[in-house]
C-alpha cells in the first residue's frame, strides 16, 4: 500500500487541547501529498493543558517519551514551540525527532541574517531564548515581542491581527529581516505578521517541511542504491 | 491545471555542466508529489564549467540574475553549495531566493547543537566558511574536511565511498553531531556519510524542503481566509 | 533562638538517594557555623534514582517544586550537576534558587579565565553544555572529559583516585586554568583532582558558599538600616 | 587556637583610604563566625587616594604586591571593583587572589541569564567592561548605569538612594535579571537598589564568600582524608 | 632608479568614475614619499559607474582580477569600502592585496574598541556588515548610520558636511568611541566627522597606511640580511 | 622647517633596555621619509629592565605617563608587545596613543581571517590573549606558540631561527593566515617566520605604519580645506 510505503510523520501535540492539535493539522495540511510521508497530528491527553510555565514544559516530557514509544513513526515532531522535552525524547527512539521553534528559527536563518520572534505571552522568552542559545544564534535575534493578548482576543479569528501586525512593524524596525511567529496557534495570522514585507515563517510548517527532509533524505541511499 | 495551481520551484545550477544538473534534479526527485510545487531544475549555459575559485563564483552572479529575471517562479533555489549570487539575486526578484549551503546548515541545526561539513576540494572551505560566519554559527562547525580526491574518483559511482567514510567518521570523532555535505554532487553517497549513524544532511535536499516551505507557508494566509 | 535567627538554606537532592544526599551533607559540612544560615540536605523520595538521562532530569522538576513549596527556608539549592527543573522551581517561590553546577562554573570564573570539566559519564556532557550556553560561557570550557568508570569502581573510596587525576591533567594539558567537577559525588577526591596545581571547585561547596550569599546579601539591608 | 585553625583571608583595599576600608569591613561582617576563616580588612597607606583613573589603577598594583608577600593569609581578596593588579598578585603568592568585581559577576551569573552594573562614575566603565571581556561575559551586560553624583551625595547615607533605585530600575527595564553594585562603597545601598525585584550581588559579600569558598574547598581533601 | 627601487602600490577603483579615482588619489596623497613606494590610482573603465549592488559588487570582480593580471605592483588596494572581488584578486596574485573597508576597520580597532561607520546610502550596510563578520567583529559595531543624501548635496564640497557631523554625534552617543568613513568619497569630510572628538578613520588613508606596511614589511628580510 | 612641519612620532620602549630601543629603531627606519612625520624612538631609565611579569607591565604605566607629559609628540607608540598603559597613557594626552600588538594583530585582519602568534616566552600569553579580548578577536587566533629560548639564543642573530621557522610552520597547520611576532625584538627573523609564506606581521613596523595613519589621517580636514 502506498501509504505504509511512503511512511508516516507523527506530529505530538504535547499538551492536552483538541484545538491546539486542530490548529496544527489544518497549517500542515498543505504539505500532504500523495506519494509523499504522510503527517499524522496527535495530542497527549497526559500532558499538561497548555504549556505555559517551565513545570508545564517538564511535564510534557515523560507522556511525550511514552508517546514515542508506543507510537511507531518514521519521524518525530513536538508540536510546540518551546521544543518540550527534545533531548529526551531523541533518546527514546533511533528516528529523528524535530522541536517546532528550532525548525522555525532554521527556516528564518535560509532566509535572513536576522530575524524576530512574535510570541504568544512574555511567559514564553526565556525558554526560546534558551534554544536559541542551544543553536548558537541568541545574537542574531533583533528582538523578541510578545502579544500578551487576553484569551479571547488571541483565540477570535480576527481581533489579533492589528496587535499582530504591529509587533511584526515593530521586528522590522528593530532589525528584524525575517519574522518567526513564536507560538503554534498562530497559523492563522501570517498575513497580518507578513504585513511589513518580510518573510514570516509558521512554526508548524517549518518542522513539517524539516520532518519531510528528515524522512525522505533519509531513504536517499536506497534510492541511490 | 493542478500543476500550474500547485507552482513552480526553480532550481538553478549556476554552472554550465549537464551531468551536475541532472545529479541535482535525481537528488531533489523524490519531493515531487502531485499537489505540491514542481521542482524545476535548469543550469546556466553562460555560467562557469563548475565554481571551483572566487572568480567562478563572482562570475556565476549576473547569469544567475538574467535567468531569475528571464523565469517566472514562485521560489528559486542556487544549485551550488557556495551559494553564488545570493544577495543579488535576492534583489531581482520579490520571491524567495534560497542558497543550498545556507538550507543544509539549517537543516543541520534542526537536528544538532554541532556540524561538520565533507567538502569537495579544500578549496571550497573559505567561501563555506563565510557563509556560517553571515548565519553566525561559525563556532558550531565542528569540522570541515575536504575529500580532496582526482576527478576520476569522485564521479565514480562507488570509489569515493571509503574515503567519505572515514571523512564521516573523523568528523563524528571531532565532535560533530551531524554531517552536512558540501557539495551538491555527492547526493548518491548519503550512504557512507552516514555510517557513524549520525544525520546526514544533503544539501539539494535540504534546499527541496527549504523551497517547498518558502512557497506554501507564503500561500497560507489565502488557505486560512 | 539563634539557629531560626540564622535561617536556613534548603539543598534538595533531587534524586531517591540517600549516599549521594550523605555526601552533600558532608562536603558542606565545612559552611556551617554558629550564627550563620544551617544548611540543610534533603533529598526526593519520589524523584528518580539517579539522573542519568534527560528524563530522569525532566522527572525531577516536579518533586523539587513541590518539596520547595512544602519546606520553608531562605534560599535553596538544587543538589545535582545538571540543575534540573532550576527554572520552575524558580516560579514557585521568590526566595533565592541556586544550580550547583551554575554554582561551581561561576566559582571557576573567578578563579582563572578558562576552565576544564570532570563529568561523571559521558551522558551528562550534553546537559551541562547546556548549562554553559545559558551562561554564556561555551568557549571558556577548555574541555570536558568524562570518567566512565564502572560503578563499583567510582564508589571506591581510593580505586577512581588515578583516573582523576589522570582527566586532571588531561584539562591541564587543554588548557584549563580550573578545574570543575562535574558531578556532586566526587567531593572526597578533590586530592587527585589538584594534583596538576590548578585550583578545583566541587559543586556542593560552591553551591553552599552561593546560598550563603544569597542569604546575608539579601538581610544587607537590614543591618544598615 | 581556633582562629589560628580556622585561617585568615585578607582583604587589601588597594587604596590609602580608611572610610572605604571600614566600610569594606562593615559589608563583610556577617560572614564572620567561629570556626570559619577570619576575614581581615587592610589597606594601602602607600596606595593612591582612590582607585578612579586607569593611571591609579596600576599604581595600585606594586603595593598591593608587597602587602601580598609581607602578609600570610589563607587568600587574599583585592578590595577594589575594578580588580587591580590582579594577575601581578596572582604571581607572587600560591594562595588564592581574588577580585571583587569578578566575584559580584560570576555571583549574578548564580542568580541570572543577564545582569545590569550600577557604577559610581562613567569613569570607571571601562576597566569593568575589561574584566567582563576577560570572563568573556560582556554580552551578558544588560547595560552599565553610572550614579555619577557629587562627592557629598555619594557620601551622605540617604542621599543617593534615589539615583540608585532609580539606576536600579532602568537596568531592569533594559533587561538586567539581576543587579551587581559596580562599586565597593554601595554596600549600605543594596536596599534601594533591590527595589525593582531582582537580586542584588554586593561585591565585598560577594567576594567575601568566594574566598571563604577558596579556603574552605582547599581544605576538603584533608577533611576527606 | 629610485621610484623603481622604491616599488609601486596600484590602488585600483574597481568602477568607472575618474572623479571617485581623482578622489582616492586627493587622499593618499599626503603617505607620497621619496624613497617610499609610489601609489598609484587607476580605475575600470569596463567596471560598473558605482558599486551601489549587490550585482555591481560581482561585476566588479572580473576587471578587477584582469587588471591586477596587467599590471605589476607590489601590493594592490582595491579602492571601494565594499572589498569588491578581495579574495578573487588574492588568488591571481602572490603580492598583497588589501580591501579599504577592512583596512578602515582595523585602523579603527587599533584607536579604540567600538566604533560606528557613516556610510554613503542604507544599499551598502549589508555588504559591510558581512565584512565585519569575516573579520569577527561585528559586535564592535556601535551603530551604522548612512547618510542617504541626495547624490547633489553628497558631490558638493560644503552641503553634506552638516549630515556628516550630525551622524557622528549619534554614532558617539551609541558608544562608538571611533568614526569609520564607509565611504571613500568621503575624504574631504574629515572635519565634520570629527566634530565629537573621536578619532576618524578615513577609508582611502588606512589602506594607504596599510599597503606601505605590507611592502615595507616583506622588505624587511632583506635589509635584515 | 620641513622636519618641524611634518611632526614626530615618538615611539617609547616602556623598558629600560638600550638594545630593544635600538633594535626598534632599526625595525621602522624603512617608514622614514622626507615630508613625513619623524618617528623618534626613546626608552624610559626609570621602567623595568623588560617586561616579563604582570608585575613590570603594570610598573611601565606611571614612568610611560610622565613621558607623554614631558614629551611633546603629535602620536605615541607604545613600544612594547603587551601594550602597557595604553589607557592610563590616553588619558594624559589628547593625541593618538597605539599599542604594537593591537596594530599588529589590526594588521593581521587586513591580511587574512585567522591569525597566529609568535611569543617570546609562555609568559607573555596570558597578557596578549587580554588584548585579543579587548578588541574582540581571541577567536580568531589560531595558535599561539611561544619560543621560549634561552636568552644566548634569543640574542643571537641567527640561531633562534630555525625554532622561529618551526613556530611558523605550526600556526600555518593550524589554520593561521598570517602570522603576529609577538615580540618586539623579533624585526630581524621576519625571514624564517614568512618561511611558510604567509604574511608576515612585525609590530614595530604596524605600530608606525598606524602611526602615521593617525598623523596625517588627523591633518586631512586642513589639506580638504
Amino acid at each position: 500500500m502506498l501509504m505504509s510505503m511512503a511512511g508516516r510523520i507523527l506530529i505530538i501535540n504535547p499538551n492536552a487541547s483538541r484545538a491546539c492539535t486542530e490548529g496544527i493539522a489544518e497549517a500542515v495540511a498543505p504539505f500532504a501529498a500523495p506519494g509523499l510521508p504522510r503527517l499524522d497530528v496527535t495530542f497527549l491527553p497526559e500532558g499538561p493543558p497548555a504549556i505555559v510555565t517551565w513545570r508545564d514544559w517538564h511535564a510534557a516530557a515523560e507522556p511525550l517519551c511514552r508517546a514515542i514509544e508506543r507510537e511507531a513513526a518514521e519521524a518525530y515532531v513536538i508540536g510546540c514551540v518551546s521544543d518540550p522535552g527534545l533531548e529526551a525524547a531523541r533518546a527514546v527512539t533511533d528516528r529523528p525527532v524535530l522541536g517546532m521553534f528550532r525548525c522555525a528559527v532554521a527556516a528564518a536563518m535560509t532566509r535572513a541574517e536576522r530575524f524576530g520572534v512574535i510570541g504568544f505571552t512574555h511567559r514564553s522568552e526565556a525558554r526560546q531564548r534558551r534554544i536559541l542559545q542551544a543553536m548558537g544564534v541568541e545574537q542574531r535575534l533583533a528582538a523578541w515581542i510578545p502579544l500578551d493578548l487576553p484569551m479571547e482576543v488571541l483565540t477570535d479569528p480576527v481581533a489579533p491581527q492589528p496587535r499582530i501586525a504591529e509587533a511584526a512593524r515593530a521586528l522590522a524596525e528593530r532589525g528584524a529581516e525575517a519574522i518567526v511567529l513564536g507560538c503554534a496557534g498562530l497559523a492563522r495570522h501570517v498575513g497580518p505578521a507578513a504585513e511589513p514585507g518580510l518573510p514570516v515563517i509558521e512554526p508548524c510548517q517549518a518542522a513539517a517541511a524539516a520532518a519531510l527532509l528528515a524522512v525522505l533524505g533519509a531513504r536517499a541511499p536506497v534510492l541511490a542504491a
